[in-house]
């Protein structure tokens, strides 16, 4: 009985060309977080349902990938890896030297219906540095958030920085007890007209005052020098006054890590999750895809303590790769990875000399660094040959009995079909010299 | 409220050294696995759990991590990845160019009780090359097996080679009906003694000559020259007599790929999985560690079909990287990797300006690709030097207001204590000609 096998709703199978492109944008970010001296970590796959309900906003919980397992626990794929890393710092590296730096390259999970562009599993390249609540921190995670970007070629884009210290007083001045439910629209922002946003601001209970208030924030959207000073007149705390503090320094900062042509200030960005603490920063690179924001973070100096350990402060970003690697590859960034072998073997006939000589050859030129391959279906040398064309193999070897009893190999240049008898002992050196 | 976070039992966390050396191990394999043609794939995490027990033994479906989704879906976690690429092959690859060669570095997920160097999520890397019945195809996977041993430095090692039509046909010729079980019990012929392994087998209802004669099957193990003779002793008809001079073939491509020195024959394998269908292999290195097989492989021709493709003959192996990287430990042949920056820059005190010429230092730095740090914590220059020194940093950089002022920072050589004043705008190049 036939039956049919198949994927997972919301899942995808990744091609060769797509692990290969895959693999050279995480080893371009790899590159810089290590000379950012950031080391790799890797959790498990899988947690308690409670380590991801404790930290996370409703959002993520109700799209948790969530089961139970045999032994009755419930468990969770990480739908992040902020809640693990923070778990396994608790667990055993709060005597450790501060800040702990860490990184990672994994895939998440979340339980959503399947639409265009979302998956069900999907990459995040990231970093978190816990143990400093100083703007220095700040500073160098957004930073190497930015040089990330430009690792893989990327120049036109915007890093977007908020703050929800602002938010919070925002949501104070203006009597508003469901300040997430504000943050909440604020994020939305974008993805309406102003009037539509007016009108929904209006519906979750604003004053015309109040509309207008909020309208005045998200407008405070721009280059630093130009916008914090409008932030400096629209709050007046202490609190509030600190904080903008706090964002002209970063800002200083990220003049001198040379990275200031990509930073502006955005202070209706909330970020979705909820234990954001202070300032927030998210990606924005200007495409036709119909792709936002590619990534982000902030700082969360509670989550520690939430979980258990002593109040210490972090911040940290995530970079979603499905939602970048669109981008890199409309913009042709990435180079297209070679899926064929530079020299293909053919040994013609079953006879077993041949045989024997066919794989010695291939696995010299192996040994030479060179990738080979070898004719392993015992098809004839004309649809041998079609196979390799079809790869655009440059160089196939053919080997026949005749040749070999004269010590010698044909070397056939694919590209004009021109063919050359070699010394047997030669071909390695002599494909070596063919090869760019 | 103060919660205990926990990870899941059975589950691991991968800290810095432990996902470096893995990623020297995967790495190396990679590179193997590339020379030789074959292209990353990599599947979901997890799949419709009839998959896997379509093709699977008793043992892996018991074992699966099996759950069910929200959606009232039957999923599973993969027990490993030939079922996953095999599917993939079948709904989208029937019509490429043959054969198809592929690998994977990836994590799998077996629920059991968690026993010492047995972990609920483990990773593995591996080929499989579709296509091709050839016993070329055998030898070059058994070739790449090997290859894949070699390039993490290790030479020590044994390649046992069995053969499933054999074993069938030895099931056949005693009248065993239950040949699975008979194959379960060969499997663990190793973990007892010659004595208990015999009355394993009368006690299984074999007969006193029945039990000799599986005695002289497993005993056929050792160089391939000298025990096939004996499997043609033992074995008369035409399918094991071909199966037999398929062996003799194998053994004589292996030794044109130059790897016969680590092959060995063992008929008393039968590999746990019950959909080989020929040749099969595993690795064995000789270990202090109470550490058996750490990889293994072998034809199979019909799992395709099962999975409703055309029948297609294919072949592949895996390598059990939490099995095999503690004896790569054990031997010292995984490099220590580097867990510290090069250079460690210090801001003396709080000054704008020295900050300001720290933060631009360590970005000159690293842009220059040396990986470096910062003092981002605010700790005074005593305590910062002591956690220089705690990592084992070789070069700190102080910054200081009156250095700066003649344009000049302060490196310092932690090894000797040494420090030299150099101009600001020397300091790469100086750093530089330090490293190594």
């Amino acid at each position: 009985m036939k039956q049919r096998i198949e994927r997972v709703k919301g899942t995808r199978d990744l091609l060769p060309e797509e692990t290969a492109e895959r693999r050279w944008v995480f080893e371009r970010m790899r590159n810089v977080f290590e000379r950012y001296n950031f080391y790799e970590v890797l959790t498990p796959t899988f947690e308690y349902t409670t380590l991801f309900q404790l930290r996370s906003g409703e959002e993520v919980v109700q799209q948790l990938y969530a089961f139970e397992d045999k032994g009755g626990r419930n468990i969770s794929l990480r739908p992040d890896m902020t809640s693990s890393v923070a778990r396994l710092y608790v667990s055993q590296f709060q005597n450790a030297p501060k800040p702990v730096k860490w990184y990672y390259t994994a895939n998440m999970f979340r339980y959503e219906e399947p639409q265009s562009g979302r998956f069900r599993e999907f990459w995040q390249a990231g970093v978190e540095l816990i143990g400093s609540g100083k703007v220095e921190a700040d500073a160098e995670v957004i930073a190497l958030f930015i040089e990330s970007y430009l690792a893989t070629g990327l120049k036109d884009f915007t890093i977007n920085i908020g703050d929800r210290v602002l938010l919070d007083e925002f949501a104070r001045m203006l009597g508003v007890r469901d300040d997430i439910g504000l943050m909440r629209l604020i994020d939305k922002k974008d993805k309406m007209s102003q009037e539509d946003f007016a009108g929904a601001l209006r519906e979750f209970g604003l004053s015309k005052e109040g509309v207008e208030k909020v309208l005045a924030l998200v407008g405070i959207k721009g280059l630093p020098g130009e916008v914090l000073p409008k932030a400096e007149e629209l709050f007046t705390s202490e609190e509030a006054k600190t904080e903008i503090a706090r964002l002209y320094e970063l800002v200083d900062l990220l003049e001198s890590y040379d990275v200031l042509d990509w930073v502006r200030i955005d202070l209706g960005i909330a970020r979705g999750f909820d234990y954001y603490t202070s300032i927030v920063f998210e990606a924005v690179v200007p495409n036709d895809l119909g792709i936002g924001s590619v990534g982000g973070g902030g700082r969360y100096d509670n989550l520690i303590e939430v979980f258990g350990g002593k109040p210490t402060p972090a911040t940290g970003f995530a970079i979603g790769i499905e939602r970048l690697i669109p981008i890199l590859e409309w913009k042709g960034l990435i180079p297209k990875p070679k899926l064929r072998p530079d020299v293909y073997i053919i040994p013609i006939g079953k006879d077993a000399e041949v045989r024997k000589a066919a794989t010695e050859t291939v696995t010299a030129l192996r040994k030479a660094g060179v990738r080979s391959d070898l004719e392993l279906t015992g098809r004839k040398i004309g649809k041998a040959l079609d196979y390799a064309g079809r790869l655009g193999v440059p160089y196939v070897i053919l080997i026949g009995k005749r040749d070999l009893d004269e010590g010698k190999v044909t070397v056939r240049d694919m590209e004009d079909g021109e063919q050359k008898a070699v010394e047997r002992e030669n071909v390695v050196e002599e494909v070596l010299r063919l090869l760019p």
